[in-house]
């Protein structure tokens, strides 16, 4: 007798997909009241606390949805994605020279190791970085937020996905700390534009609104191989394992390794409570659940993700 | 057009193989002279620095080899992999009470966050961590050092996988850091054994002698759902996924992030040259060329783990 | 025999001070060359390097000087001195709430222990510190730059001590370290107005003009039991000796020990090369030399200081 | 009117002494139950917690006590006022190589700054720097117990002053994190003997046993320009101002600047209660009561100092 767990990377059936994905529904549900919802700024405080959707897509186009898979949300953090790609399109690796690819180890809104390390974020996923990410792109845009907006867009097939003024002008009236962020960016060198102007750009990109089906199909290329069946015209997503492997490293604040532990699949998450994962060369799917543990990860989120890849024998492990 | 790279994850093509490590040792050997030894100890400063093996072997059971595949060396921090597989073995999920899951951030002999985090060690991998390791199997053992040996020799059939007295005397003689860790954990009520008996352990485990088959063989529970070949015996090991994202987010050291992003296997290295890593459901890889990059690791061994996952695209990102 | 160095606490030989104050000016004029101006806004920038001036007045009112005591010069951090003392009058012992008393072991700039201390600054000389009580007087004031311009005026006696609106705005322009560490403490709480108010405040007390004779006379309240020849009109200096403690710990940025050890006095330093030193009972001391050694306190100013104490005896150790 | 407090520095009335000596007794006594005794080593632990002791000696060589002047009590970090004055002896300046004169801003046994400033300690009255200052001792000494113990009884005319083994054993047996402090030192090449050799002086030294009337005599040196009246034969103490301002910044671990602000004394404490403090010029002063505040020092203590210094105008501020 082998007392080990089975290993994963199984091919997904998806014939038992639906009544995986309902069994999940069913069995995350028991868990509200468990976390908080994020109270820095009145839009996303407001927000109905008990709300579930779920979505997945594989590479083969296929689509399965539970809960409130249609409901908008504000993306918040899960637009750092959105916005490295489009970054390391317009420079390409440079953004490397101002940036690392290495987990942090702190809070996501740290400032401890940008002033020790000479300015250069440990990744693009930790405030700071964003931050410089929000730089390359603002200073390489005429309009900065409708390039992120459009791009989205792009990537998920929906127009609609557009940014929440009401929110951004929430995050930007709250946002002393990541001000104290970039002004210290600026300070050592690694802004490189206007401050209020980059974070402009940073506070809207966060408050773009999207639902878990927009984001399995903007996430897409990063599970197959590049392509994306919603791209339209002149974007094309840079979409390589090296994007999937600094989620798994940085996608998921300072619980990466719990989450890696737990789950095993490359995710971005966000305090609206929204996370995105990829399975490579199998699927991409998202959850959201505006109810937040103490990381500023989404308890039902992490939990319904968990389960679906022990379900289904999908973590890359 | 799209200019992503292609996805991997790809079937291991084993006819292949032949040729692919023959190029990889044609190639690496070229970048001789770019690392450096480690000298903290005599024994390892003697090691001749133009040496390099790999070795492959599927969870079919077939085995690759290239160059000094079949030269023993110290497996230094590799042993931090066998030792918690043993603590999870001898105390199961106990260990996670006493030792974190994510990622350090720091230099691997770092003081600081133990500190600051109330004597927990981020990891099992970072040394403060492989300290308690080493505590939990001295307490539960009447032998600590045989039973890592044992335990070893088990999983890779090899009898000869034994301590190196000379080599672990050069690590107590001059381990006046990790006896500094030790005494800090002691102070922080984290080591529950006695000081030296605990470092004897730690210094003993380090001092293990292997070689790249002997590697790719003790790990291939790893990679093939917790099958081991040549375990014999009572030992049954604990190689579940947990351990393979627990290698990838913490096996290097703090550079991790780059490893991840360059190489995309989990993996786990030592200050002697070599390091381990494990394709989930494929196969295990090692690694052991003693130039060592600043970061500890080996210059040609990280450079020829990246080539074969490209040249096979098997990441598993 | 006995090698100790003699003890200090010596009375003041006032007859002899004009040739000691002469013997120290040509003694230190001697160093020009071995510091840097600070360049970090133009109006500093463009000083001349080689120049010196030094004043003494006792508390019996007799004034010495030598060198160029009356050229006026930006005070800079000077001016954190008597933003606390009006702080002080203002609030009384409630600023102790906001900041603390402890030297902070930190470069005068950093934002570290800030975060990881709450929000509360160490004391109110480091930047952190001294932007609390900007807050502080400028939530309690109609022009709270008016108000530390008129608070300086009344205390020296000299109506010209007001703000050069060119080096104001110098400070302003590439303020982006002080205006994330305002942000910072807004972002934790310990802000309470509005955050470009308060750093309007911050820069122009900084841009303050005076020279080595306003200084001396400014402070002699802090020597003198609280009286204060030049005070006029409603202001009643908060000059106890709790303040002579807080610059002896913490006046010199991180190199308080060294100071305090070579001179024994009381002072507070700024980036303009002046620094001002109090003798308990005794006399207070300006000095103004603009090149700066690595911790940002002037060269022949620190050097002048100890000379005063050695020869006149006047160390309070 | 005028707010301000008076000013200080003014002669000592000896005729009111015993009277000032006795209301301050009378006052204290009330605070009992407001600290707690120290509880690391059972020794200390078992010490009755309500006694309070006060001696003062003048530079006349008049001596004046109240309460239990006479109990012996365990000096603690007491030791490295005197530990540091017999290695300036033994080989002068050469001590600032290996130990700074800052403030450390961190407690009293932290690691932290050590690690990231190269092995140098900030000053000579933290973990760190006595044990450095206890390696220059035992590395020049032949029973470097015996010297410490002989240089403090010459000091205080006092043979009795010796180490209690019971209390030196009690330190060793919990030494953890001393263990680790010398360990990381001897790491980072600022340990030039034997760590345990090195260890064994610095336990022993903690564990001399003193009362407060041994204290004051043994200090005379550092109030009256190095004469001492006790002292015999070869050793002559190296009592010169700087003494006191390394006192003044660092003797109180990480509450130096509020006790600075509050009484304005150089002074040194221990964890058994005692403070031994210098009025330059005029007397030294020692009180010992063992309930302890949250920094380790004497909570009776700092506050018979603090009234000591009001009621009699002797801060040196």
């Amino acid at each position: 007798m082998n007392n080990c767990l089975p290993h994963n990377n199984q091919p997904l059936d998806t014939e038992t997909l639906p009544s995986v994905l309902a069994r999940i529904h069913e069995e995350v549900v028991t868990e509200y009241g468990k976390g908080k919802v994020a109270d820095y700024i009145p839009a996303l405080q407001q927000v109905d606390p008990k709300q579930f959707g779920m979505a997945l897509r594989t590479v083969d186009g296929e689509e399965f949805y539970v809960g409130q898979a249609e409901t908008n949300f504000s993306i918040q953090s899960v637009s750092k994605l959105f916005a490295l790609m489009l970054a390391l399109e317009i420079v390409g690796d440079d953004v490397w020279r101002r940036v690392g690819r290495e987990p942090s180890g702190m809070r996501f809104n740290s400032l401890l190791l940008l002033e020790s390390e000479g300015g250069i974020p440990r990744n693009p996923f930790i405030n700071a970085g964003a931050i410089v990410i929000s730089d390359i792109i603002a200073t390489h845009s005429s309009i900065p937020s409708k390039r992120i907006e459009d791009f989205i867009a792009s990537l998920s097939g929906n127009k609609n996905n557009r940014v929440d003024s009401k929110v951004a002008a929430g995050e930007k009236a709250t946002g002393f700390l990541n001000t104290a962020i970039a002004n210290l960016l600026k300070a050592m060198g690694n802004l490189h534009g206007d401050v209020d102007h980059t974070l402009e750009c940073y506070f809207k990109q966060c408050a773009i609104t999207m639902n878990c089906i927009d984001l399995v199909r903007a996430t897409e290329c990063l599970a197959n191989r590049g392509n994306s069946t919603f791209q339209t015209g002149e974007h094309k997503p840079v979409a390589d394992k090296r994007i999937n492997s600094l989620m798994l490293m940085c996608g998921l604040y300072d619980a990466v390794g719990n989450f890696a532990y737990n789950v095993g699949l490359p995710a971005k998450s966000g305090v609206s409570g929204g996370i995105v994962a990829v399975a490579p060369g199998q699927y991409t799917v998202s959850v959201w659940s505006p109810e937040l543990d103490h990381y500023g990860n989404s308890v039902l989120g992490q939990l319904a993700l968990e389960k679906l890849t022990i379900y289904t024998k999908t973590s890359i492990f």
